[in-house]
């Protein structure tokens, strides 16, 4: 097999062979195949497409290329939440111990952040002490003794992912569902769990530009897990403004906790509560109705709340932060952004204020950067909200002085409308 | 400027600037930009097209990514021939000593042959004492002398597309008519002269598969010369059987000489005398008619065996080859092969026939390999001619034995048909 007729092909929208794509992934794992070939075949596949055996044989020959983590040893029905990825999207902190507090098993891996999105492992890192590395045997055994463990993936997860990740970043071949839906799944399929709900989001923050395209992608990734035997189901929801208020990793961890308190912002505790619905339901534990109020129940009853204090615990974190976030790393400067208008607040762009958060030191431009956990903003007013002028738009936290144009930039991106309208709900679509 | 933007801007078939393009080109001869980015752009071209404007501006790129060739200093017209390649094609051979006795200055450099197709420098080294090799100065004196040179490619006559070539060949990305365009034209642009003339070739053993895919062709590299303000036509023909009766380095010479005296084969010499009526025309010499005229005339008078006889004496070669082929290398086996049937010979594959005169030591399956001189394949019978049972159908000169496995694939290729038919004329189409 030359690997040059396995692109010729694809070029000429043919279907690659179980074995053709197992060869390509094995033969650029083990550095037979160099990365100006992957590549092109990376292009061709993005303007060919692949159909859903192709994209299911790239996913497994994916999944094989490393470890497949064993949770066998852990009792009751395991379950995974995956997103795609966003602004303000500190989901797992507070879902996950709503779920765990319901009984079922969440054993999770999660990601760091880069560029205008931001990551679970580097939020969690904000909790002073706070590890995202353990082995597999102390993996599972967080998960059956309390119930969730949230770490790093393991060095060798899909190493194949890795690599072909990192060559579509510099090579414009980011944007292709089957490229996307099989560097997804063979990730969560390799880290063993029965249930997987994958949290999707479109807009101007997001992977996918539109709802459709969300919706495609929802589609594939399911197809791919129902195929392997996993329950799965996506909930698609917008990322045109940031989810929530609070952009930046501790602030986002206070946000987190104060949803456990009740206290949370409107669309993120729906966004929580809904998805936590339907992760019951696939879990088996009961209809999505009656999901819904459990989980409402678990924030009424504090438990979401105990299991997040030992999780911290658990992974030698201070788990006072729960109580008293003044132990979270503080930002020196707080610096207000007021509105000099009256109106609606109509846009509030989740990518460029991502931006601008990761240029304070929220995010990382390159893997390489160090994130400054402190530093963040924080929305005072979202999409639809009413704005007086002189009213705050938002608290900016940081350790730098700012500058005029970073300040310019920001109340640039904010749009007022004179009139009120109705905004849009935070869940779009349950796909299963 | 990204480069990763440029390839997402191709890739989404949107028009790429002169800009872009120059500095996709001068990135990638500066080593800035690695084989993974541009691999991904070049399969991104091949999918989603270039335009005319862009096709011009990396012909452009390219050629002024090296030296330009200052043809200045010679006086007269001076024409260049490129063939798109084939099997049996000693075109360069006979044709530019037939135009050059005819007052035009021929000023060309070739190529070296690769896989199944021949290359004019093999050829010409094939005979004893003949160099390829010149300084520019040289070949500028060469040229106002004699009226004709023929050299290598200086090795930094266009490096962009020595590189991009290279990586074309290993990424599936050779057959896109804008890159084939772009690569043929910028090097002869590069080389200087004010009259080109394609010889374009379709079929089994050629780049283009189809007629239609070489008239394309065609088309946008005469308008990528006439651009330049450039004497730019072509003549297409096809290359499903080899050219003339000749494949192999000295076994083409000879067949070239034996056709600058009169007894060329048919088809070659055909070939031969049309085309060189075309670069009369466009160097203004004369009428097309009249010009092919000239060319017969060439032959007839033995001005055009002349010059040929003063090309090798100048490039240092044995010019008594003219007179005594027996000075050539001569293979020690010469074996028959016959037919065992009668009919009418309906095909001979040229790529076929091309791969066993290479499997013979003729040709190259990679750059580092040796070419043998002496052997090939001189074919005793072409399309549409008669057969009996017992005929030779081709002589075999080789320095090896042969293997049954070798006759036998050499056999297999070969049809016949039981009744007779009409033969394509050579040349099928004149483009200008």
């Amino acid at each position: 097999m030359h690997f040059v007729d396995i692109i010729d092909k694809k070029k000429r929208g043919l279907q690659l062979s179980e074995d053709e794509i197992k060869e390509w992934i094995k033969g650029y794992v083990d550095g037979v195949y160099p990365d100006y070939q992957v590549s092109s075949l990376l292009m061709a596949i993005l303007l060919k497409g692949m159909d859903e055996e192709e994209t299911f044989n790239l996913t497994k020959a994916m999944m094989e290329s490393g470890d497949i983590i064993d949770l066998s040893e852990i009792q009751g029905i395991k379950v995974d939440k995956h997103s795609t990825g966003g602004v303000g999207d500190k989901t797992t902190l507070s879902l996950m111990p709503m779920v765990a507090s319901c009984g079922v098993k969440v054993a999770k891996m999660s990601g760091r952040g880069l560029g205008h999105t931001g990551g679970t492992l580097d939020k969690l890192e904000s909790i002073p002490g706070f590890s995202i590395s353990m082995s597999e045997e102390e993996f599972v055994n967080q998960v059956n003794n309390i119930g969730i463990a949230i770490i790093g993936q393991t060095a060798n997860l899909v190493p194949a992912d890795k690599k072909i990740y990192a060559l579509r970043d510099v090579t414009a071949t980011v944007d292709s569902i089957p490229l996307i839906a099989s560097s997804i799944m063979s990730k969560k399929l390799a880290s063993g769990t029965d249930v997987i709900v994958l949290d999707v989001k479109y807009g101007d923050g997001a992977f996918m530009p539109t709802l459709e395209k969300a919706e495609e992608l929802s589609y594939e990734m399911i197809k791919i897990g129902k195929n392997y035997g996993k329950k799965v189901a996506a909930c698609i929801s917008g990322m045109d403004q940031p989810l929530g208020n609070a952009v930046g990793n501790a602030l986002e961890v206070k946000e987190a906790i104060d949803t456990l308190k009740g206290k949370g912002p409107k669309d993120f505790t729906e966004l929580c509560l809904a998805t936590g619905a339907v992760i019951l339901e696939q879990a088996g534990v009961t209809d999505r109705e009656n999901g819904y109020k459990m989980m409402e129940e678990s924030i009424a009853d504090g438990s979401a709340l105990e299991v997040l204090r030992k999780l911290i615990k658990a992974q030698g974190g201070d788990e006072r932060i729960v109580d008293d976030e003044t132990l979270l790393p503080q930002a020196p400067y707080i610096t207000k952004l007021k509105s000099n208008k009256d109106g609606y607040v109509s846009e509030l762009p989740a990518k460029a204020i991502g931006i601008l958060a990761m240029n304070l030191g929220a995010g990382r431009e390159t893997l390489e950067d160090e994130v400054d956990p402190s530093v963040g903003i924080v929305l005072n007013k979202k999409v639809g909200d009413r704005v007086e002028a002189g009213d705050v738009l938002a608290y900016i936290h940081h350790s730098k002085p700012l500058t005029q144009e970073w300040m310019n930039r920001f109340a640039q991106v904010i749009k007022l409308v004179p009139e009120a309208f109705e905004v849009a709900p935070v869940i779009e679509k349950i796909i299963d």
